[in-house]
């Protein structure tokens, strides 16, 4: 994917979406509400439907499949399989290349197949079946870890040798945009008390998190082995794992994070195919003290003589806009290369029992900080646990936790020699909660 | 629902499936292998794609709907809503019933809308959006912390005020009769080892619960308020939540139950209604000390004074046929009676936070333990963390874990006079772990 192939489509070098990523979503707009296939390519999208009806695909091996594009949800398009991924992206980075006049010299063509992102609606670009985070950061799990336990007790005994995770909900996984309704629920009045009080959550928290979307399953009972992993990867997006801190403290103990957690998820609208971001795979983090045991090995090959496991270079951003400002202010910089169990790792782990994965199936890393405490990926680090506040800009103003009105803003990308392979926004506003009155 | 109400059909009066009954569920026969939606009654099927096509819902709210009865899963159905839930018993409780003549008396008629339930196969009644394991059961809740952390801490101080409950893994929901794998995982070899071991499950479990399924969803955003929970209960069924015990007890730290939990977990395939339940309602335990907070307090009137949750009287029962053995034993006799939060309460807590539910969702109760030693719903329990053995009969054969081969059969009714409203059975085989070799 070299720097100099170039579209038609005059792209910006700072624009996320340039003929080098062609990431998948699901968009209506206005003259066509149905919910179809698109490939962001700068400010277009191109209407993978219309390509499809308009003859474009003849002669490749999506020739049979165009249906696929005009389905509301990802999920049949990667039910074809990965070869097929590939084929499609090759395909459509062929017909918008600067050399390819199919397109770029036909008017009436281009007024058919291309629609503006401006005008568009995105949705949900999948049909999750199950969403399942992890906690694959080291930094976070420390950072946690410390403040809830100490800093000898930070990381629990199996951190290193499993990516721990737990079952989310899928439910309530919305698409950038979204607003998020502050949640009510129980939580304890003050530090040491023993009964709770019920009302909304006053600590309300994002987590910047990266998230791969599952696009061919595996049969219940049969693992999958790391050497096949990839080929069930489809792609990834940025994704604010809303958590409600103070429901989650008094809720969790002992089967895990529930009403916390489950009353908003946000994921941005594009997925950026793992095609796309082959050419900023890195070394993650040393796997060496201990070894994964054999089953979770994943080597990446480096210099430093040490083992690692895959990880992506993706630079990843927090902005909030407080409520009643006009301004976003940067809160948080991390990377995905910090995190330390790789998407593949967490695929076979997941797998590893003969659960079965699916088509659309949401995999979170985990809330992403770096070794820095402005890398920090959730206002809990950032303030460690409301001790401090945030800079959040417009004249001083500051937070502990999201009030209401606030937005954040998430996004993260990839930086090429002249390009950004990026996943644009995963962007929400939170909203009051609901008055609701009991007796 | 009277026990002189009687049908033309034939029940004995130990079967699970009289006139009183009329559980609704998926299935398919060699003579149609199209999906479809049933009753049973008795020994028979009445095929409800049959009996809309015959025309017998004409005159009735159903009369436009017929096509969901055509349906591969409940979902379609249960999204009409709960009075045309109840008007569906009904008609389908006049057409079985002794004095109306319409079936009774046609044979042609019959012959097309009855299967004998001996040559259907049934499939997953419903499409599982999300399924949620609660905790509901304090004697079990209780039963586990004493093991885990000793008499005096064994219920978490939030226990007695909210439902405890956590996210399960829907795709690996499996109806009855489906083989479950042993599951692969890591472990800890022994006691106090810090390092882990991989291979499979040596400490496979059962857990007896119920699950209610959710017929009618909410708005995300928008609680659900006790005096309208009921109406979005479609049914019940029972439930083996199979349980790895080593990989749980190793991974479960802090995010909870997750590749022990969701290699597989097995519902019995007709859902019994809310309606044929009713005349089962008890209160259940005292929830005086504490009183549940305003919004979820549910409270059935009672002789005693104190204020108690709705129950159901359930009797629940678990065998096991050890492997290369022909008889069942019983190892477990509980009854739904005894768990703590009602269904009510859990799916009010569920979506307090303005989580929301869907039709299909799937809400386990947790293992339902009761007060003595033969009620414990799991080998965990009946074992005591594997310090005992278990009796499974023919001639002496004991357990402490689920061995190879063996299979688990969970079944529950309400006694009524003269007739049983039952679930029929939640049943599965082990089979060995998949052989993979690492490097």
């Amino acid at each position: 994917m070299a720097a100099n192939l170039s579209s038609f489509i005059a792209v910006d070098p700072e624009s996320h979406f340039p003929i080098q990523n062609l990431p998948f979503g699901i968009f209506s707009d206005a003259s066509n509400q149905t919910k179809r296939v698109g490939v962001a390519i700068g400010d277009f999208i191109l209407d993978l439907s219309a390509v499809a009806w308009a003859g474009l695909f003849a002669g490749t091996p999506l020739e049979p499949h165009g249906a696929v594009f005009a389905s509301p949800t990802l999920n049949a398009f990667m039910a074809l399989g990965k070869p097929l991924w590939t084929a499609t992206r090759n395909h459509v980075q062929s017909l918008l290349s600067a050399d390819n006049p199919t397109l770029r010299d036909n008017q009436d063509l281009r007024s058919r197949v291309f629609v503006a992102r401006a005008t568009a609606t995105m949705h949900l670009p999948v049909e999750i079946g199950d969403y399942t985070d992890f906690y694959a950061s080291r930094e976070h799990a420390t950072n946690v870890g410390t403040m809830f336990r100490g800093k000898d007790n930070a990381l629990m005994p199996n951190w290193l040798h499993l990516p721990v995770g737990y079952h989310g909900r899928a439910s309530s996984v919305v698409v950038s945009g979204t607003p998020i309704r502050r949640p009510l629920g129980q939580r304890l009045p003050a530090k040491g008390a023993t009964a709770p009080v019920f009302g909304a959550s006053v600590r309300l928290d994002f987590e910047l998190e990266m998230a791969f979307i599952v696009g061919t399953g595996n049969s219940l009972g049969e693992p999958v082995r790391m050497d096949k992993a990839e080929d069930h990867i489809f792609g990834v997006v940025v994704m604010n794992d809303w958590s409600a801190r103070d429901i989650q403290a008094w809720e969790y103990v002992p089967l895990g994070p529930f009403l916390g957690k489950n009353f908003g998820t946000t994921i941005s609208p594009w997925v950026v195919t793992m095609d796309a971001l082959e050419p900023f795979k890195c070394a993650g983090p040393a796997q060496d003290n201990p070894q994964p045991l054999p089953y979770l090995r994943e080597q990446q090959p480096s210099t430093d003589g040490a083992k690692h496991a895959t990880a992506y270079d993706v630079n990843l951003q927090v902005d909030i806009k407080p409520a009643g400002h006009a301004e976003f202010a940067t809160v948080c910089k991390s990377n995905l290369k910090y995190m330390y169990w790789s998407f593949k790792q967490q695929l076979v782990h997941h797998a590893i029992n003969g659960c079965n994965m699916r088509a659309g199936d949401l995999c979170g890393t985990g809330t992403i900080s770096g070794p820095t405490q402005d890398s920090f990926g959730s206002l809990l680090e950032l303030t460690w646990s409301g001790a401090n506040k945030v800079d959040v800009g417009n004249g001083g103003v500051q937070r502990t936790f999201i009030e209401d009105g606030d937005e954040v803003k998430m996004t993260g990308w990839c930086q090429g020699n002249g390009f950004r392979v990026g996943f644009g926004d995963a962007a929400g506003v939170v909203v009051p909660a609901p008055e609701i009155k009991f007796e």
